[in-house]
């Protein structure tokens, strides 16, 4: 008795191994940190802020602007535009499921969205304010902020703490499930083509999902290397060296060319591709991933099979009103 | 009898002209001309594309970037910020109610908003688009869009004259009613304080409402002359004659700094104000038209009165779902 309890104990042990392991469909529901639950009217007054120029120093440029919520969560370009038309290095990072990523940023440098929200606003080629301060001191002087703020957070609680965390609840309310692969996932096997599902095993043989892993297949851990191998024509081509990735920031060599793993979730709505935005296509993107990642060549097969089940990965987006930002009469930008 | 009829028939028409000349609450629907009937699909097919950043050359700006629909339908600027950070001479006018104008564009150079829509997509410091061809063949490269016209208008149909009907379709939805004043003059004699009817009736006897008449407070006929009266003090604060206004289009003597009559709807939503954006407040705004147009000083208290009505203004902003506009695969804008 106690034997078969045992092994009963240990297949439901390894069937539960395997199912964790295998094809998962994209939750519903994002977890929240434990200081800042998400809540209706947090989400609300994230909107609110997500969409609203004024929080630039020209009164141009939202969150939205560069990670847009009407698109595919960016701005299609290699890289952004920011305040006074000017452009980084780096390509805009979807904002739909950016709720399960590990760690944000393409180098990872922010552990959480809330930490992730504080930075374009300041940063100078981006949203242009000098200082959160700033952004406090302006939010103050809108009367239906003061109303929304006080709502979620109490009396007087406009802060750069407060005014991220909202931003990151809404952004936890940003999820696009079932795509034709989370419905053939959960059961429906009409829903991918023979060609996608090819594909789908294709992307696990060659060892695509050992770091594009997990329901948002972004990844087990937090960094991956960027390229791994060298290749001189794709180096002059794509330039995808000149930019040190974690270590831009780290200054550590053992950081050098390491990126947060991207997510594939409408990867095939977010071209151009990589951080530098330097693929313009999806097909030439898995052709160089399959090189510099695992040093391969794909056939022409495997390229179609593979970029067809990357198309199974849209996702359902949902239905959203538009906010109704709060105005500041008398208020000019510039 | 018969004099009693012609009696009868007289007071009749003295009664609807005295109505028609008196205080009118906002229609709640905006004719649409002859050949473009206002239909849910095509205002559905509008609204995508008045929210698209791909309408201009860097895929950063939309019409909502500077007639913003989750603001006061503009952007809170002097003037507006184009593709690649560029700013024109001119403040962008207020989305909502456009409907209501008799003529488009600040020097009224456009007779309907089907021709408005039109300019800022190709003009290189709005949205930068090279011609309607270039805005045409992007369009029919988005597999969403030749779903979308097709419903709308037909096989084949991604043209510029379709793509401006479905935004002026979907800005003939844009409208704001049931403002204080306008609850006011439907019966509702709470609706107003008694200062905001003072400053209402003090609008009539001074004559502002001459120019800003009818239910959105812009017109009657299409074009008035600003500055009428000369100012040396305000000429060279404000630089209102550095605009031509009309003869910049036309070239004509008799056209010059003629304008269109902005609305006075939601007017403390769309600060700074005049052609040029160079008044702050509206409190300098309404100084500044009893001294240029009616050579008139105000009181503190006639100041006072006249801004608190225009507060009435502000209507209520309808709800409006967020577009999911179609993706291009692989696009890129650079």
């Amino acid at each position: 008795m106690f034997k078969i309890r045992l092994l009963v104990t240990a297949l439901a042990l390894v069937s539960s191994i395997s199912v964790a392991s295998a094809w998962e469909a994209l939750p519903t529901v994002a977890p929240a940190p434990a200081d800042n639950p998400t809540t209706e009217e947090k989400v609300e007054l994230g909107k609110m802020l997500y969409h609203d120029p004024r929080l630039s120093s020209t009164g141009t440029v939202s969150c939205s602007s560069c990670h847009n919520t009407m698109l595919g969560g960016e701005d299609n370009r290699p890289n952004s535009m920011g305040v006074n038309g000017q452009t980084g290095g780096r390509s805009a990072p979807t904002v739909w499921n950016s709720a399960f990523n590990a760690v944000q940023f393409w180098d990872g440098r922010a552990a959480s969205l809330e930490a992730q929200a504080a930075g374009p606003v300041t940063n100078p080629i981006e949203m242009g304010m000098k200082s959160w301060d700033d952004v406090v001191a302006r939010l103050k002087t809108i009367e239906g902020y003061k109303v929304a703020f006080e709502q979620v957070f109490g009396k007087d609680a406009i802060s750069k703490d407060n005014a991220t965390k909202a931003i990151a609840a809404y952004e936890r309310t940003l999820i696009t499930p079932n795509s034709p692969y989370d419905k053939y996932v959960s059961g429906d096997k009409s829903a991918l083509t023979v060609q996608q599902v090819r594909g789908m095993n294709l992307a696990q043989e060659l060892g695509c999902t050992a770091c594009h892993s997990g329901p948002a297949f972004n990844g087990p851990g937090m960094f991956q290397q960027f390229p791994v191998h060298s290749n001189a024509f794709y180096a002059a081509k794509y330039h995808f060296k000149d930019d040190k990735g974690l270590a831009e920031v780290t200054k550590k060599p053992a950081d050098e060319h390491m990126w947060k793993v991207p997510t594939w979730r409408n990867i095939a709505l977010t071209a151009p591709y990589f951080h530098n935005g330097a693929a313009k296509t999806l097909d030439e993107a898995v052709t160089i991933m399959a090189k510099m990642q695992l040093d391969k060549e794909l056939t022409k097969e495997q390229l179609a099979d593979i970029v067809a089940f990357l198309n199974s990965l849209t996702g359902q987006f949902p239905k959203q009103t538009m906010p109704v930002l709060p105005a500041t009469p008398g208020t000019t930008f510039n």
